[in-house]
């Protein structure tokens, strides 16, 4: 127990964050424009349901203009993508999401392709991921939960440029994009998924860290370098059915430097990012012309 | 010299990837589709000239319609957009690439952008290179230098699955698209790049290490994992002139388990994956309607 780890504070972060976002609205509502986020949701899911309702509040909060679409779970895939559509044009919304998961047989990736690029606040259009990836010099969406990760690293003066930085988990939505904003950053990135053979040796080289992988406490003290920056992006239930991440976030907090908590780690960052890029698609919008 | 690596070899590959072109081609032909390549190259660089020379001449070999777009070093960028949008709308052409590099100050990354996603042979278009990192079941073009080291890793039988393959550079040509298609092949994958701390400790670690910097003979025997398999991109002139790569090819095949010579390894597989994707796209285009 030779030291404890720095706390990463995502809910202050968001707060702050928030408080940015509220001011951003402000001056573009000023300016006749007021950001507008339309969430769609198909089924009643209760977790989906409980998601899409903390966006929707948060919005309303910031002052953006916030639209839930709910939609039954039978809707044909040809009907979502008519919602998709008609929010495309409609011209007081500028971000757009798809709640997931769709229920079956409804194509998750379809409805991902045709919502526009330029309103695809979660950044999971592929023209999109392949404008992040190839590194382009120009304004696109980003999924929001690697960017909010990428504010906190930032805040909290992480290095990057030369570390190494080890990914586990390789999801569409935070494994992948995470690794290519390290990338951009300068980091050497690993990634790793479930196949990954020595997963610790690997994790051990770690200076930073990100576990995304919904596995409760996967990672332990061993599996940490002395003095590592730990990312938990796990939103996980223990045997009690308390939430908790994909780290034994007491044991590793008296191994690692810095280190996020969940709850009150990235899962606020997460939805403060999406606030932050509603109102960035808004002003780019703008500047377009569009 | 305990051991000496097996030769991965890329000449015989390609010799027998294009005998399969040649009959792709042959049997659409016969349909009444001949698959067509076009090579847009702008000024008068040698090394470029002999490259879209070698193209041409390979595309011709195969049955491939080939045009070669010879245009001034002065020309404007629109002119250059004009003469890609032309062969967008061409319907004998079904793969269009530009020479790389581009004469300032031309926009290159905007050139690609504007070539239709649908012709893109070279798989550089962010929307191809989205729908790759997103791992996307649909059928879009891929890098050729990556996509045809992936057919030599197979040829070749090098397991994929958990091991740890490590990519040294992250261009959007070589290093970024590999690290995509490495991780779709379920390896767990590390890329670095100029800024990396300590890279020889991770070539050390490989099971496959791939090799694309530019810096001749960057990797010695003492950085590669006995039986390691090493794939060498590098493209190099040694102190006499004479062609090398990145790796020390003949200290590094003592200690490798398989490695690709330079030249005769990854060079002859890119062109001829450049042509197994043109007779793709043009198969591609056919199903689609087009």
């Amino acid at each position: 127990m030779s030291r404890l780890a720095t706390l990463i504070d995502g809910k202050k972060l968001a707060n702050e964050l928030n408080e940015q976002t509220k001011q951003a609205v402000e001056a573009l509502s000023a300016k006749g424009v007021q950001p507008g986020l339309a969430v769609i949701i198909v089924g009643e899911d209760p977790a989906s349901q409980l998601y899409v309702r903390n966006k929707h509040r948060k919005a309303a909060q910031l002052g953006i203009h916030s639209v839930v679409k709910q939609l039954p779970a039978d809707i044909t895939q040809a009907e979502l993508l008519a919602v998709v559509r008609q929010l495309n044009s409609d011209s007081s919304i500028h971000g757009i999401l798809v709640q997931s998961p769709l229920p079956e047989p409804l194509d998750e990736h379809e409805v991902t392709r045709t919502i526009s690029p330029e309103k695809d606040v979660d950044g999971f259009h592929p023209l999109n991921v392949g404008l992040l990836y190839t590194n382009m010099k120009l304004q696109y969406p980003v999924a929001c939960t690697p960017k909010g990760i990428m504010t906190m690293l930032a805040a909290y003066d992480v290095p990057l440029s030369g570390k190494h930085a080890v990914v586990v988990g390789r999801s569409n939505i935070v494994g992948r994009p995470m690794t290519a904003l390290l990338m951009q950053a300068d980091a050497t990135v690993t990634i790793a998924n479930r196949h990954t053979e020595n997963l610790k040796s690997l994790t051990r080289q770690a200076d930073i860290l990100v576990v995304a992988t919904g596995v409760a406490h996967l990672i332990k003290a061993a599996d940490v370098k002395p003095g590592a920056t730990v990312i938990d992006v796990g939103m996980d239930r223990d045997e009690n059915g308390k939430l908790t991440g994909d780290v034994d976030f007491e044991a590793v907090s008296q191994v690692a430097g810095k280190i996020t908590p969940v709850p009150g780690g990235v899962g606020p960052m997460t939805i403060a990012t999406l606030m932050q890029q509603t109102v960035e698609l808004a002003k780019w919008s703008e500047t377009s012309g569009s």
